[in-house]
């Protein structure tokens, strides 16, 4: 095992623990179907990347694993929220997430709805709720930066392009991808940042965005990759399901031999971005990490 | 016209004019049916109490009217956010609102959906984005103050508790509106306050909550009034809908008269709580306007 695999396992049942925190602990008394749904969409699964993006930011930037704690939560509470919605029978209809039902599928539309709407809030009272007053400053620029990038100009955006499905060339496509996905990477390595620094410093903003963006994209074209040449078990949802969604993928565009040469390409620029930090062997390394995934 | 009435539709004006600069300039360029659905949702219409409630108290604690305005735009957009999803046919099923087609009549379920959650996360936007560094304490005491009582101890728990229609007595029904209602009024009294002062203070926040608690129950109780007393035209959806939906209302545990009296027994402790304030002669006189409300 790598440090970078040791890193990725260890932040992942740290955040674990943390998002059982608060999503079971006494933040959320009233057990409900809606609460139910809420823990089922977020704990227990996925990968989180973005959660590794966060704390593994904050601690180049001489942050600790547990100052990133709350903005951690935070991505991951965005990040299933908008699984939770995009599964929904009105959007993409799907009834696996990670091989098991999703989340309607479990637990019926409304309230899955409901979740979805109380996970995206909790995720601001993480951030907002971070914290002493020493806080406030890094509290302030976290949620202008998730709320923009999950937003009408970021992610919701992204989704109402995908829903439009007239995507007709690799720009529209890369376009789609850095609203849809890349954006909520951005927040994650900005948050990162900021919990460790707390002031804005728009050169290392624009770096962050730019590995985000890059690893992003990367991960699209990986993730379309696997679409046609995974197996359904290894992905835990059927294989091909993009094609027979008439969802455009980078294939249309590109063979394989070449989407690969461009995931390939986007993650050694992401890794070269801060080759110069100290401490930044993992960030460095996570590029290509993600571009060898299996599922 | 009264001083209060003055200012009720002078705020509603300028809270019009911010609320358009948010959702129709430079911040959403990106023209699409979601920004459409935004603006439907939000703009012209609606008594924009929560705005009023926010403004006014920062007018209240020495602060202006443009100081409240971003504060004040995410309280709307909340509220905006709140009736889109609830009126969506897995939640509440509604047709029309405020005399027109509700959001997913007019723009489909999906754009409705998308653009609730966009609506949602825009509103932590105009409190992230608000200000300069003088204001990131204010900013992040709102974001804590408005995801909590927005999220899944607030107005989304009270949705949950709503749509299990399991509301067995008045304490049961107080507890709803609390959560479903009262809780986005504290938000809206809170971040007054904070926009005014940045810092937080157990006091007079304990005293903000009581009084948005208070109107927000008069405001309901006044609802369900309006719902059996009123035309139709006049609230610009069919009258009687809370019983035709099998709703539990205030006058399944009393009588009208007793319901009125509750109404303006809350209303008087409301106006009671700011007498002793310099500038509160608005505040103080709201609760019982709202009383005498007919739509």
């Amino acid at each position: 095992m790598t440090n970078l695999e040791k890193r990725l396992s260890s932040h992942a049942a740290f955040i674990e623990a943390a998002l059982e925190r608060q999503l079971c602990g006494d933040i959320l008394t009233m057990e409900s179907p809606m609460t139910q749904a809420m823990q089922y969409a977020v704990l227990g699964g996925g990968k989180r990347i973005r959660a590794f993006l966060t704390i593994e930011f904050c601690c180049m930037f001489g942050g600790t694993p547990e100052g990133a704690a709350d903005y951690a939560c935070a991505m991951e509470m965005v990040h299933g929220y908008s699984l939770v919605h995009d599964d929904l029978p009105c959007m993409d209809n799907d009834d696996m997430r990670r091989g098991l039902p999703s989340c309607h599928k479990k637990f019926g539309e409304t309230v899955a709805l409901l979740a979805g709407d109380a996970l995206l809030t909790q995720a601001f009272y993480c951030i907002g709720s971070h914290g002493t007053e020493a806080s406030y400053a890094a509290n302030s620029l976290a949620v202008r930066a998730l709320s923009r990038c999950a937003g009408a100009l970021g992610m919701c955006a992204g989704q109402q392009i995908d829903l439009a499905m007239n995507v007709q060339n690799f720009d529209a496509l890369k376009t789609l991808h850095r609203l849809k996905t890349g954006a909520l990477m951005e927040a994650a390595c900005l948050l990162g940042y900021y919990a460790a620094k707390g002031t804005p410093d728009p050169i290392t903003e624009e770096k962050l965005r730019t590995y985000a963006q890059n690893v992003g994209l990367a991960f699209q074209i990986v993730d379309d990759l696997l679409d046609v040449n995974s197996t359904a078990e290894m992905l835990g949802k059927p294989i091909g399901s993009d094609a027979k969604n008439g969802k455009c993928t980078v294939l249309n565009f590109l063979s394989e031999e070449e989407a690969l040469a461009e995931a390939q390409r986007l993650s050694r620029e992401a890794a070269k971005l801060f080759a110069d930090y100290e401490n930044s062997s993992c960030i460095c390394q996570l590029p290509m990490y993600l571009l060898h995934r299996k599922k």
